[in-house]
């Protein structure tokens, strides 16, 4: 006996085209700690689209029901040289329902129950994963509230459990009106934890202070370093994690930091012995990372950050930690909200597309098979 | 009672000009754990350099005797705010003979002895500085053996230390031919370490390969990425120590590293889950450093790294070990070479200012007050 049902994949062909469709697919029975899990609605984050459609040409893609054909830039092809020809999965999280599972007792417990899981493959109406990959959801929390469970609530607790275990005592966040932004914002207030949020619009400041956002900088403005510079002396902050990456930002961020750090100092031609550290965690800017260092003095750091190797350094008693906080702030601390609920062929037709691959603040989309 | 005797310094004024002249100068007599030491020896390096003259136009100066007024670029100027009006003491290690001590019994001990010494006022005939910073040279070591003994001989130490601290097992280094680049080809023989070299000439190559060096790769040619990412695959080298600092050097590395950290491994839209680093610790390029992420996953990490808060860190006894293995050295692992010796006055006429400012490979100058 197996299962049948759709499942999207993302294929970068040989001759450099991205192709993306929904086919049919059959799932063979769980097995040991394994569940099939039926799902009801699975969020695209920005880390999911770098894998669905990385930098292909949206706008000049061809598109038939069901399927999209696109172009894709020559370096990001050479890029992605590593997933030439293959066919993958794509959706690291969601939510539904267990609808069989193999031998192993808690896998069995499972059945029948409402859980968030990830699996990588989400964008399907089946997926098959690990038990362990799964959490059972309380009866008051739907599928919807459920299936942000992992991705942006883990970053944000990996942000505070990061700046602990580092000895900084504040967070400077960039594009901080994100859905993530604003779990910050909310966890950051329930932890006592300074934050500095770094926006781009005045609608985003809006956004932020509406849900109580203390130090909200807009980096559009002409006065924004001298306002980052204020804030992080008001707030400590010598830890950043930066969601853009290319140019300089976290340059401009550890500049701040530097010049709040030497401030009345005796002057010292390597700067200020204050560490500095920025983590680069997102790609929102794939150009290259410009650190102007004659700013920065040489106490300073710049590292990627990446959230599955940060949950694996946790072990399985920290992972379940993390994850007890999760489920009880889904629908306070860690809630998000959808623009849309869109369908697996719907995700691949030309307004859809472009509407959840821009990543718009405030404008997430959820996919409900 | 007091010393007098003559010292360089080096003052940016008000109006950005950089003055860098020889005075008179009177010393106190030493008390508690001071000591005084009438220099024989000092060698230019460096970060001596980047305090002397920073990016000042040598070429351009006016020199009469005994001094130089240079001008600086703005960006410079504005860079080093802090140093304005300062008249700053220059010259970060030497060696002479303790002619004077505070009560201190070992400040006493010292008295006849010959030192190699750090107090950062070393272009001078004498310099006041703590009983400390000072270790007795065996009596076959001379000034001139002894004068190097801790900026670079340390730093190929510590970045040994630090390589075993983080557990890497390689390191790659980068202007590798030059006088500590030569100390750490010989340290790495010794303790065993895996080298990576990078130099920029045949006659830098030649230099290397005749002291033992067995990886010696040269940026300038066109096939230096294959070699290097060859060069690192042999050696296991995750780790570098990048003297440039401007422009892609740091990138590069860590994108070979990348290259064969993702040998063989399932595509990753991460990259590799293998670390890599390169601790920026000299500023051949002032430049603004270039990162081209996109060729290094996620698992990176770019940091400044300086010799003194490296030994801050390893508290005295620490020190002293380190100083220890330093002085079994001085003639062999640790010894260093020079071009040529200059006076006080000579330091500040134009052909000799020129020489050593270039930092020339196998150019290095001492200081014989």
């Amino acid at each position: 006996m197996s299962t049948t049902g759709q499942q999207v994949t993302t294929t970068l062909g040989a001759d450099g085209k991205l192709t993306v469709a929904v086919g049919n697919r059959e799932w063979a029975d769980p097995t040991g700690t394994e569940v099939l899990v039926k799902i009801e609605a699975a969020p695209i984050n920005p880390s999911d689209l770098a894998l669905l459609f990385g930098m292909a040409d949206l706008a000049g893609a061809e598109y038939s029901p069901g399927k999209l054909v696109a172009d894709m830039p020559a370096p990001a092809v050479k890029a992605m040289a590593g997933r030439k020809g293959q066919t993958l999965d794509v959706g690291a999280e969601g939510a539904g329902t267990v609808i069989a599972a193999g031998d192993d007792p808690y896998a069995q417990s499972l059945i029948g129950k409402r859980v968030a899981c990830r699996s990588g493959a989400m964008y399907a109406t089946h997926t098959l994963t690990d038990s362990r990959a799964c959490i059972p959801l309380p009866d008051h929390i739907t599928a919807e509230q459920g299936a942000g469970a992992f991705v942006n609530p883990l970053t944000a607790l990996g942000f505070v459990e990061t700046m602990r275990a580092e000895g900084f005592t504040g967070i400077v966040h960039t594009a901080a009106a994100s859905n993530l932004g604003q779990m910050l914002v909310r966890l950051g207030a329930t932890e006592g934890i300074p934050l500095v949020n770094i926006v781009r619009s005045d609608e985003q400041v809006d956004i932020l202070k509406a849900i109580g956002a203390e130090h909200v900088v807009d980096s559009s403005k002409e006065d924004f370093v001298p306002k980052l510079v204020a804030a992080i002396e008001a707030t400590g902050a010598m830890l950043g994690f930066d969601a853009i990456g290319g140019g300089t930002m976290a340059s401009t961020i550890m500049g701040a930091m530097e010049q709040v750090g030497s401030k009345g100092a005796e002057y010292s031609r390597y700067g200020s012995n204050v560490q500095k550290k920025v983590y680069i965690y997102g790609a929102l800017d794939l150009g290259p990372i410009v650190l102007n260092r004659g700013a920065l003095g040489f106490a300073w750091d710049v590292s990627g950050w990446l959230l599955i190797p940060f949950l694996a350094k946790q072990g399985v008693e920290g992972q379940m930690r993390l994850a007890g906080k999760v489920i009880q702030g889904l629908t306070t601390t860690f809630a998000s909200h959808y623009k849309a609920k869109i369908g697996l062929e719907e995700m691949l037709t030309k307004d859809v597309a472009m509407a959840y691959n821009a990543k718009a603040t405030g404008e997430k989309y959820l996919v409900a098979p």
